[in-house]
């Protein structure tokens, strides 16, 4: 089976800089198959880049290699790592990016990029580790190179994590945040499906002043009203049905947010 | 050969959504290719994604399978659908946007998706069926599975439609509308190439106050002048010699445009 | 190994344009892989797409056939061109598209695509050319066909060129001017990286009123603050640490720079 790289960059869609980090890849590993995860994470975007990982991985074969390049540091004394983990390979920048994963599965093994060897030419550019080192190493890594010989073993530890903020349970209600806002507007929030999942029926969604029910779909109400569930992501999500939450409700990432318990 | 599935989505290239579904599919069917029509649909836009579909599908080889994920009604009682048509195959929400290319080339056979055992999950998302019954359905039927497998036989006649207002003949005019605004600004109208194709040499098009002549290319005009002409998608098409005919005639959707027959 | 197509146009990705050359490609030629640089080059700037190239190619395997659809012309009397380079396959419209990358590597042979036998069809659409001309020459290329079966050969002085102003030496500086902005706002100078190596540390860029440091990588600077470097493309580059350089500067491309020499 031929081996399976994902890209997810802030990148962008207007310049050649993915197109540049494909052609590297497949320079080494030609029959890679390649796909898209986003190139429009919002510029230098960390946390979004987190959470889009986070939510992507579990959906693809175990063997797949995950490239991040959202890097704001790039150049600097950052490290380029790559991980493996029980879910396939995460490579990138270690800035935090990819620990949204390796929160949920652990990490088997790990490294630092130091092996020149398997980078595009010795000298990178100081500014875009995506094509000379990032690419490469994965490509190289789908080639069959093994992760240790990719550079320095590191503590996995080590490794830079996003601390989210845990939603808590007060006597009426679950308290959580905004902690991500996709391109419809929804807003998904810190409370996981496990906590909500016994509360439809009856229970509301309070954010700020508004107030809202706890559905199953955007149909379960008319167009233009709010409406919380557990969105695709498997977290309580809140949307405008034919709209967008964002737009309405006026809300950012870090807001609060109330599942007030059914009585 | 290598099957071969395309993908037209109103998710936008900001989120993961599209990179999960594709995750899904080559989880279940690891040497397909996938080709992206658009994911940048207006949201919710079926007539869009209907006009998308109708003008791609008959450019790619006859046993593709399209899915288009426009799905406004996601989670409610429309039907999820596949259908065999003898250009290959269609999957998607029951809600018209398969209904530009079956009325080009009819339906062979119809299904609905209720055979749970090719979904992702027996319990799918109420808010993300590409993911969980459109992806791994059309994975599967590239697997080989046969279409009557994946659910229940439904009457072709039942497949929903939407009905474009057809363009008219009259004493001096064909008249017909604006059915669809593409990203450059040019406004293809409801009159096909065949009524037209012998109006050309001194017709000119009318619309609202503004006329203009019927030409066979952009450069038939100076830059900044309105043309008619036959667009590549077989439809008389309105443009502007290097700008947006939508922002400088300020037409919408369902406006009514007139060929003046030439006497 | 499977052949490998590259696409770069102004399509956008709203509409199917991209979706449908890529069905009529894998219609002929079933097993390439395709890559896209980018579809959001703005709207017929052919400046901006030979750049986009020129930036690109180097990184593809050597065989690579690069398919080019930026084309005000389209339609009109200009020519569809073929062209074989030390670094692989060129296609586009002979407007200068092309002529980053020939400029650089230089011409091997030359061909005006006249032979409609390797069309999607021999009366191709006036304003189309990606579909009905470019698309299926470049995956009969891909099937082995020879570039000299394509049309008639053409004299590799008569490619159209775009002039691009050089950089010249003063007594104290380099004067250069901004030949490209990307994505991120980041403004690419006509200066190349061989003639600024040397003058890192100590030596300033001017832009109009504004003096900046001259430095390795983005870092250098604090967030908010403007630095020239050597960019990835091989060129000095104007960029603001953590911001858009064009929007913070007011800089457009044509306006001239200065790299002040270290005493």
């Amino acid at each position: 089976m031929a081996p399976l790289i994902t890209l997810l960059t802030d990148f962008g869609y207007q310049d050649g800089y993915v197109g540049v980090m494909k052609g590297v890849i497949l320079s080494i590993c030609s029959d890679v198959r390649l796909v898209d995860l986003s190139h429009a994470i919002p510029s230098q975007h960390i946390a979004a880049a987190r959470f889009t990982l986070l939510n992507a991985y579990a959906y693809f074969p175990k063997e797949t290699i995950h490239v991040v390049v959202v890097d704001p540091g790039v150049g600097t004394a950052r490290r380029a790592i790559a991980l493996q983990t029980p879910y396939g390979y995460l490579i990138g920048p270690d800035n935090g990016v990819l620990s949204g994963v390796t929160d949920q599965v652990g990490i088997l093994k790990a490294v630092s990029l130091t092996q020149s060897a398997y980078w595009r030419v010795p000298e990178p550019s100081r500014t875009f580790h995506g094509r000379d080192i990032f690419a490469p190493v994965a490509a190289h890594l789908a080639m069959g190179v093994s992760l240790s010989d990719l550079g320095e073993a590191i503590d996995p530890i080590s490794v830079t994590r996003i601390d989210v903020p845990q939603p808590r349970k007060t006597e009426n209600a679950i308290v959580g945040h905004v902690q991500h806002i996709d391109g419809f507007g929804n807003l998904i929030t810190t409370i996981p499906e496990r906590m909500a999942q016994h509360q439809h029926g009856g229970s509301r969604v309070m954010v700020g002043a508004v107030d809202m029910p706890f559905g199953l779909t955007y149909g379960d109400v008319e167009i233009g009203h709010a409406i919380a569930l557990i969105g695709s992501h498997g977290w309580v999500e809140i949307a405008v049905n034919g709209s967008s939450a964002q737009a309405r409700l006026r809300l950012a990432i870090g807001d609060e947010i109330q599942l007030c318990l059914s009585p």
